[in-house]
């Protein structure tokens, strides 16, 4: 048995990595299409070794392929997600247009994979970047000893704004370098040798909305009476996200036990020497899968509480390889029909 | 009445801006002069426009000197303070040496100038960097509400490890450019488009010293029976420290309280809209002498909670600017005695 399968968003950074995860995972495969806006067409992504011409979504026809991944932003996902679904194709979409629809299931596979035996409306959501490696660490832990409040920071990367990010963050290093003029084009202030504390936009709650999804979500995939709070921060690198974790659990749990717990769970590795450099960070963490944890110490402040460090490469733990690793859980639940 | 003045480390990164900040602020003097190790003697500093010769702190004879800056590390303010002290110049200190000496005040003038009342031995300690614009920032919440617990997650810039971290975040960054290799020598890991979550080294309940001085340093300045958890991590900033903070107060406080309250206090700058770039970011802070706090927003995870963002120039308010109106209070108290 193989599938169909076709990347919106191909020449994104999430595009081109679902499509590196795919040849990497050897998802069976008949068929890999790469669609984007029409002015991206005849532009070449690559799956595995095998170049491909992308071609229009607006002119695709989506009969007869089984899954799309999706990963073209919210407005597009809001128009044709239902389009292609009706067409009876399963999309996993990266946006977050359809993450807090109670019909659509919010999936993690480490953390919440039993939601995907009911997917209505043929569309299943893959979580915001910083949502997913949380939630991955946060799991097991709670399990364990029932989380009651986090407090989180996040030290978020540039890649997960889009290449043109990458490139204003390139370009205005160059630019502190050789002391030209800066001007802020995608973040509101500078990022070159700085850090931004926004997120998205402002809400009324005085939060950002990369802030408000991290606190939903969490509590969508894993707990509605997790309460967290967090500040999201971008900062200038380049791929992988970073997180300052703070937990207060409802029962009694040892650093050393969560250690031990961590190192026993899926997609987890820890990395926790007290010792200089005994931890991940983000460079390191670029181009794998894994979510990684470090810096695991008991916080002394609140009965039951723990500090730890999560890193992972956004693009893929946090974008790319969760949605691929969807589309595995499906056909291996023989949840994934094939199109007519 | 002006005094005689010299600056111990004169040539390192807070030397310098204590130079600065003596001749910016017009501090009385009657000379100043620039010490340092005996492998700067002769090398020239700045004192506004005048140029100073730097003389060796080892053969230096302090009578008649009334106030010595230190900020040559906390080795050498362990063998030169009591020394220095003994010959009756009065010693403000900028390393750790002397920070959790019971004899010895640990002063943020806007948070505990009464305790420079008490110098018993002559030496006055100036706090950690990352301490002196939070304890700004707590006071003031602190005697509205009461905070019970307090978390942090910081965002340290490489200027507060000193002028050869600095010098590595530069030639690391020029590196990825051109792909040469990259070598971490001052930090256990890569520094450059990258965040190092460690500052100093670790101790045995697995937070690291620069986590620890926070925690301590915090508690002898506002107050015992604060409870404080953080996180250290240095990011690829070359100035400015910034601050994401989490407070849980005994007595309710709204945001517009808070806000209200941060305007009218002392050293204070509240930088908070809530729309894209309505906050301030630590290029934007670097050179300054204030503490600004942005995005001072509810916390809805506990009874009575805030979050907020504080930034300051660590150079200046956490280091330089603080010691040097250490020496203002002190005189406009006349508690500042003239040397023999």
């Amino acid at each position: 048995m193989s599938y169909k399968v076709a990347v919106v968003g191909a020449t994104g950074n999430v595009g081109r990595e679902m499509l590196n995860v795919l040849a990497e995972r050897q998802f069976p495969v008949s068929e890999v299409v790469a669609l984007a806006s029409t002015r991206s067409v005849g532009k070449e992504v690559y799956f595995g070794d095998k170049a491909l011409k992308v071609k229009a979504l607006e002119y695709y026809d989506f009969k007869g392929t089984d899954i799309v991944l999706m990963s073209a932003g919210g407005n597009v996902s809001k128009e044709w997600s239902p389009k292609i679904a009706a067409q009876g194709a399963l999309v996993i979409d990266n946006s977050s247009a359809w993450r807090m629809d109670r019909e659509v299931p919010l999936v993690v596979p480490e953390v919440n994979a039993d939601a995907l035996s009911d997917v209505k409306k043929g569309i299943i959501a893959n979580p915001n970047c910083s949502t997913i490696q949380l939630v991955v660490a946060l799991k097991p832990l709670h399990d364990a000893a029932t989380i009651k409040r986090v407090v989180v920071s996040t030290y978020q990367s540039v890649s997960g704004t889009g290449k043109d990010a990458m490139d204003e963050l390139f370009t205005q290093t160059r630019a502190v370098f050789v002391t030209d003029p800066i001007e802020p084009k995608i973040y509101p202030k500078r990022i070159a040798f700085n850090v931004i504390p926004q997120g998205g936009t402002y809400l009324d709650s005085g939060y950002t909305t990369e802030e408000f999804k991290m606190m939903a979500e969490t509590q969508k995939i894993l707990d509605p009476d997790i309460r967290l709070t967090c500040t999201v921060v971008r900062v200038p690198v380049f791929i992988g996200h970073s997180e300052a974790v703070n937990i207060e659990f409802e029962n009694p749990i040892t650093a050393s036990k969560a250690r031990e717990i961590l190192r026993a769970s899926p997609g987890i590795l820890v990395v926790d020497k007290r010792e200089d450099g005994g931890y991940v960070t983000p460079v390191e963490a670029a181009g794998e899968d894994a979510v990684y944890v470090s810096r695991i110490r008991k916080d002394p402040t609140v009965e039951n509480g723990l500090d730890l460090w999560v890193v992972s490469d956004n693009l893929r733990k946090g974008a790319a390889t969760n949605a691929v690793q969807i589309a595995e859980v499906l056909m291996n639940r023989k949840l994934l029909k094939k199109a007519a």
